[in-house]
């Protein structure tokens, strides 16, 4: 794995998930990818796949179960979101608001400043 | 990246995307993640995050613009679900029919049988 890009903004706090966030940031895509992005147009949905790569070592004995920050007992980490995964995958979808070169504007960034982003695919629904 | 299950099947041929599958096929995650699972029941969408472990290496000026099966002209790869991406991840949601221990029989599958499994997140939309 080797990051496309990163993620850049200058909020010193961002919400617990995407759903829930109205921030602004930017997806700075490495210029090699130039003409992969040549369809991703304003109004698009997009998913972000990109690495937790502030997450310490996943422990299965102890990250099994997690309690997330809105709840107030553990669930199962595959039915949760938390960071801390055996294989450390973060994935938002967040809107294209603007395209300059290969750095998109987005809204709504949950991902920390500086996250490596891995991958980004068309939101697509049933 | 460590798989934490496979993709197991008996299909020849699978669907060329998780929106027009029926085909049903099962998860098997390692028992060592069987804790992990015990919020995953029957009835739910989750969301799979795979190695497309048989695509060929990407190549920067071959693979930018690719046209997908159904479509008659070449797309910007971000805007595609094509599994010939710089980080080889595809993305399947997916329908939970059983849970067996470890093992999850689902119905959309898109992957090849032997397909590593990276992640497992709830569905989740806005």
């Amino acid at each position: 794995m080797k990051p496309i890009g990163h993620v850049r903004h200058d909020h010193s706090e961002v919400p617990r998930h995407w759903t829930i966030s109205e921030l602004e940031g930017e997806l700075r895509i490495d210029e090699t990818y130039l003409e992969a992005l040549c369809d991703v147009e304003p109004g698009a949905r997009i998913v972000v796949l990109f690495e937790f790569h502030q997450s310490p070592p996943f422990d299965p004995a102890e990250h099994q179960r997690q309690t997330p920050p809105h709840k107030d007992h553990p669930r199962g980490l595959f039915s949760i979101c938390s960071p801390l995964r055996p294989n450390p995958i973060g994935l938002s979808v967040v809107e294209v608001l603007r395209v300059d070169g290969s750095t998109l504007t987005v809204r709504g960034i949950d991902m920390l400043d500086g996250t490596p982003i891995l991958d980004i695919k068309p939101h697509v629904e049933r």
